[in-house]
């Protein structure tokens, strides 16, 4: 009874490629007391996991080399030895790149309720890590005001696009995305209801900006950091706040970065930059989801997930992050056989 | 009956020079209905002024060409006709500067209390704006915490040292100033009583940073922003606390500037950069001048003045702040035959 699972081999510098991970064929885990044993259904691709593969200071220790790749998922248990999983449960936690792990004492899953009418690659995108980031990162650290406008990088990602969404059902003035590409732009527009969407691989972001918001931007939930960041700190509003959640342009950097040349703003304008981790909101998840569900069985939030095939694709998947070649949520289906019911 | 006066003639590029400000002499103001004559005393020489004589936004427009120089300082009052101000008042506000000038209804002045036992430069370092900057700075913005380990840059400075000495008298469990060369380090330990001071100025600061600070820092004043603050985002501890006081580095550069290119370490330990402006606060200078006035007199507060003597001085003066050349802070005395009673 085998375990596929993708190793982390050699630290990556910039995108990771062949080298950088191996599919091994490892024996499937047993279950002792205590434990269970999870099924892998599907996993949360985030860019959050290509800066575990650096060997540099983070929230979290880096993946050791020769370690399974970290990473969160879903699952159904199909043998329980502990009291918390039933036979049959969807549960979500940290799976990792493999086709099974144990749920242990160190490693705990949630169960995901059912009866929702929300289907799993759904409930892996809006209210997963990147829709709770989205809902805490905006109202708690960015304290989204009625009437605010409100900047949003990455705004055709599985954050931004609920960052914009929510902030618009919230009362905001102007919701902004920033996004690469006409086609991203017109999906930001078109597709998630903001009011316009800044396209930053054109030329002079900084003007554009000052034109669309010409008042200043209040809130700025910023996933990519270096330019973008630069940029919206120009034009921060008095009292404007700058919620850090990402730096996705910063992620595969490998020579000498830019840096920001304009905090002193923070200065002039009074302003807050500050960041966030959402594993510190961990025990108020349910809060959030219970809005985001709402919300989506009442069909004013849009999402869309771009599910990829087979655990082998998961590297690919990754890269798809920083080339920009998503749309939406990415998800890697381990096992179609897994529904949520 | 002449006024001197310095004007504003030309925007400096990098430091100011004998072309960027002309002394003139003009007819001395006379005094209208509802305002007083004020013979200015001493200037308060502070880094923001060199920010004003930029063509740049700012929280305040920039000075014009042709116009005096504008900067806060103290005079006497020698002729009132409003029923705020009576003859022999010393007063505090917007002097500019110049020997005479009015306060008027859109340039009002405080009236300095006498029998402090304080001299008038010691009220104007810090009971002046620098002293209730460092207040409010680490108190309102930085929320200082006992057992906080802070770090001040500028800690030589008129600003820093009196952020220190709070900050150690409320509970800090370690407070270690960051200043040019060896003999401001000196200073800063041994006559204002830091716990430890590194130079600036020596090789590999984010090292050094690290070795005296082990565990973190969960404060931060910065007065100087580029790359001392770049330096202690490295070292921030977890909910750290960055707050954006001036950016004194930054005032006279003229080329290309690094940038900041830790910020992401605001995200990495939940830290938390705010910037402010003093004058936010002006409603609530007396809470902070009672405080600091109450350490002077216990001489639980060291302080240092710089007096240059004479108008004509104040552009010398002003470059002493970005040279190091000050001790504390620097004031011009513009006539010596006013005193505090």
């Amino acid at each position: 009874m085998d375990n596929q699972q993708i190793l982390l081999t050699k630290r990556p510098t910039g995108l990771i490629d062949a080298s950088t991970t191996t599919l091994v064929s490892t024996p499937r885990p047993t279950c002792g007391e205590g434990e269970a044993l999870i099924k892998v259904a599907m996993l949360s691709i985030d860019p959050t996991i290509r800066t575990w593969m650096n060997d540099a200071p983070g929230y979290l220790p880096p993946i050791a080399i020769g370690e399974v790749v970290r990473g969160s998922g879903t699952g159904v248990v199909v043998e329980s030895r502990s009291e918390r999983y039933q036979v049959g449960d969807v549960v979500f936690g940290m799976t990792g790149w493999q086709e099974w792990v144990l749920a242990t004492k160190d490693n705990s899953f949630s169960v995901l309720p059912t009866g929702m009418g929300l289907d799993l690659a759904t409930v892996m995108n809006v209210l997963g890590v990147t829709g709770v980031t989205a809902y805490f990162g905006l109202l708690e650290i960015g304290r989204l005001k009625e009437g605010d406008v409100v900047v949003v990088s990455g705004a055709a990602g599985a954050t931004g696009s609920v960052v914009g969404q929510i902030a618009k059902a919230r009362g905001a003035s102007k919701v902004i995305g920033v996004a690469g590409g006409p086609e991203k732009c017109a999906e930001v527009v078109e597709y998630y209801g903001f009011d316009a969407c800044l396209d930053y691989r054109a030329d002079n972001l900084a003007r554009r900006l000052h034109e669309v918001a010409p008042k200043g931007v209040d809130l700025y939930f910023d996933n990519v950091g270096g330019d973008v960041l630069d940029a919206v700190l120009g034009s921060l509003a008095m009292h404007g706040r700058v919620v850090l959640c990402g730096a996705i342009s910063q992620y595969n950097e490998t020579g000498e970065r830019g840096g920001l040349r304009n905090t002193s703003m923070l200065i002039v304008r009074r302003g807050r930059m500050e960041g966030f981790i959402i594993l510190d909101f961990a025990s108020r998840f349910l809060e959030a989801q219970i809005e985001l569900a709402t919300m989506v069985q009442a069909g004013t939030l849009r999402h869309r997930e771009h599910v990829v095939e087979g655990l082998a694709s998961a590297p690919d998947a990754l890269n798809l992050l920083f080339s920009g070649g998503n749309h939406g949520k990415t998800l890697v289906r381990v096992d179609e056989s897994v529904q949520l019911g």
